[in-house]
């Protein structure tokens, strides 16, 4: 996989210096267990069919499992002495194999890097290892939450998802984590000789967003923070997906509505929400909403005019043990369709803002039951629009590929999710020029996730 | 002025409606005071020459000041009996004759009712003649905030704003007053034999938004409100205007930076900005701009790449006795002009979302120092955009009418205020039809205003 300087840890050099690694790190936990080597080196990423085959047997050498900042920095001036890839793991809720080491070498799990740091009124600053629903559940007292979350929150840590996330719940308010705006600032640990500490302000921040982690370590985060709303959770069914859609975007373009989340979901794909069924009649496409309960009744009248139906509406309580109606929308919608018919895979997509109802109803028309459509309001360069990963029956590669095009085709952008590079899955097939110069910066050799920014060329090892 | 059905007070038969009407409505307060009727007679559409002269001499008859809604109901009921004209009468910060009455008759003022009947999170229900200050005072410290006002928040009442307002400081991100879900609910009387009490809820509520008074007196208004956040006033300069403009919009278009206020002001208007003064260099144009504390360090650095520099700013403070910064925008700005220049006037326009900074540039290039623009980024129908209210050195009507068209010829939407009916001022030059038709339920001797809705036939009196 990927990069001219990858080194081999199957020979006796090899084996030589994953043993100096380990000498140089003493005190730091570390195992090379195989059952945890196997766990702590893969995500989500059989969500694809395509990265299944290419990724299931990709396996870290050693995990190590750092308790500060202090560990982190010895962990990277030991890989960087040995010539150690490092692959960092966060929650590990990723699709795309973020934190799969496909060269092997280190796996460094996050998780004990989850201290909040400060907050202050619409900011928090915490350790890249908190989970978003801990993060959440410490500010919300303060009265703010975070700005946006995937609808993995309840095991995603911080660090993944601005490593990796594009925005999630939240986004229809505040666009996605690129806006400018969404990261104040990050913290990162480079991988030299002599590791250096950065602190990442402003705009700097973009440069570790959507990297996957090779522009350095991210060690601390500070997040801008929305004031907590009361959210109430709505599922309003519809007839026809297309209305579905249609009402979504008029909820989604009236600024006086308060709203984190509205997702058309087309049917049949909420047969498979479990938790939510019983409030989804046979045939019904739904819009799964979290509404500011001061806009709950605006919203009502406006769904008068619409053949909607409200089946469900309820405080939003995030506690454990109660499935959140979050987790039907995003990719937790393939998910819960996998759960009941592993026949299915998705693309990722975005829908032009100015023809968004046609551009669904045309695709729509185009695949029939082989996709199933949910879309995703957000906004994006300040304008409203909707992404979307649709739900696909899979049959082979050469036909994903075709519907890709055939997306494409209807004006509907595709940022395929079925390969492990940043250029491959980016909307835009590039490397931000910024993080490719930053990472030259911070990972001269490269050891940073090898094998996901396709056009790094790492010094000479 | 106006309408078919108008009768007059100062013939004898006049004369004894009014005695009659005193009659009924005694206990409730009202004076005759000649002094008192002028004071109570006028807004600020001196702004307006053209509405000076058509305006200047319009004077009540009577002027009564409830205390209740049981003093406005003996009102309305007193008005319908003795076919009395009545114009509700609020801060009186209009500019285009609101609360002027046309065919004199009684002027109501709602001073008194200005109780604050409940808080909720994110709801507040108070009497129309609340000033929007005091709600402000009232909700912040249980973390709320009205989602927008005018910039003559010190003097407005909540039912002006909501009868003759299109929106203000705050629209930048709720969009405008008539924004679904902008409005929640309004109580309203209805002049009839027996005055009727109606809840107007969800987007009845519509109904009474800028028809100025003619479709109901509303006594009480459900208002959502945002979450109260930490606003930072900054002032920026720029030796051009068009780059005040296009970094104004950058902000506006980044969903990620928590905003209140962006206006971009032409120099010289900023000239006369006193309390500001010492700020703004000569011949520099400005951004005003209220922006929330957490996002300050992400719009500095966007403000990197340009040639702007920040002169100014704190937090913002809304008290008594210290002149704010949103008293330099919207109209507030022709008003800081015409204190030290009683030559101009103004106008109100909408710029086109989809070439915001071209539009400017070319109706610039058209009029020159003849018209100094400013603007004010806000929400419309889901789209980001600015509205303006052009200072113009006044010279003929003639001339003014001559601009607007060279405003429309630049694709730019004309809002004229040098009219008083609702008809010609709207944007979209007619009245709403809900809004006519349900005048005729409410006030079917067309009482209310008179004058103000140009489409409105009486019934016979």
């Amino acid at each position: 996989m990927g990069q001219a300087t990858a080194l081999s840890y199957t020979d006796k050099a090899g084996q030589l210096r994953l043993e100096g690694f380990l000498v140089d790190i003493a005190g730091v936990e570390a195992t090379t267990d195989p059952i945890e080597l196997k766990r702590n080196s893969r995500d989500y990423f059989w969500y694809s069919p395509i990265l299944q085959q290419m990724l299931k047997d990709k396996v870290a050498d050693i995990v190590v499992r750092p308790r500060d900042e202090a560990e982190v920095v010895r962990v990277a001036r030991a890989c960087f002495k040995h010539r150690v890839a490092l692959t960092v793991r966060g929650g590990a809720t990723g699709n795309y194999g973020q934190c799969v080491p496909l060269d092997g070498g280190v796996v460094l799990d996050m998780a004990k890097l989850d201290r909040i740091e400060w907050q202050k009124p619409g900011l928090v600053r915490v350790q890249a290892g908190a989970k978003l629903f801990d993060i959440d559940a410490a500010t919300r007292p303060n009265g703010f939450e975070l700005r946006m979350h995937p609808s993995t929150k309840r095991a995603s840590q911080i660090g993944g998802f601005v490593a990796g996330g594009s925005g999630g719940v939240g986004s229809v308010t505040f666009g996605g984590m690129r806006e400018p705006g969404n990261i104040v600032a990050a913290r990162i640990v480079t991988v030299e000789e002599e590791p250096r500490i950065i602190e990442l302000r402003g705009d700097a921040a973009q440069k570790i967003s959507r990297a996957y982690g090779t522009t350095g370590i991210i060690t601390v985060l500070e997040m801008p923070l929305a004031p907590a709303q009361a959210w109430i959770d709505v599922i309003v069914t519809f007839d026809d997906f297309i209305e579905a859609v249609r009402f979504g975007q008029t909820i989604a373009m009236a600024d006086g509505i308060v709203k984190k989340l509205l997702s058309p979901v087309q049917w049949p794909a909420p047969q498979h929400f479990t938790a939510f069924r019983p409030y989804i009649p046979d045939g019904k496409s739904v819009l799964n909403a979290m509404i500011g309960d001061m806009s709950m009744e605006s919203f009502e009248t406006l769904l008068g005019a619409t053949s909607g139906t409200i089946t469900y509406k309820a405080a939003s309580e995030d506690i454990l043990g109660k499935t959140p109606l979050y987790e039907h929308a995003w990719n937790h919608t393939t998910l819960q369709m996998l759960k009941g018919d592993r026949g299915v895979t998705y693309l990722q997509c975005l829908y032009p803002h100015d023809r968004l109802v046609e551009s669904v109803a045309e695709v729509g028309a185009k695949f029939g039951d082989e996709v199933l459509q949910h879309l995703e309001f957000i906004r994006l360069n300040g304008y409203m629009t909707a992404s979307g990963i649709p739900i696909v029956r899979y049959s082979t590669p050469e036909r994903l590929y075709e519907i890709m095009a055939g997306y494409e085709a209807c004006g509907i952008m595709i940022a395929n999710p079925h390969v492990v590079t940043l250029e491959d899955g980016s909307r835009y097939k590039r490397v931000d020029a910024d993080q490719l110069g930053f990472k030259h910066e911070v990972d001269p050799l490269g050891l940073l996730n090898p094998g996901k920014m396709r056009s790094f060329v790492a010094e000479a090892i």
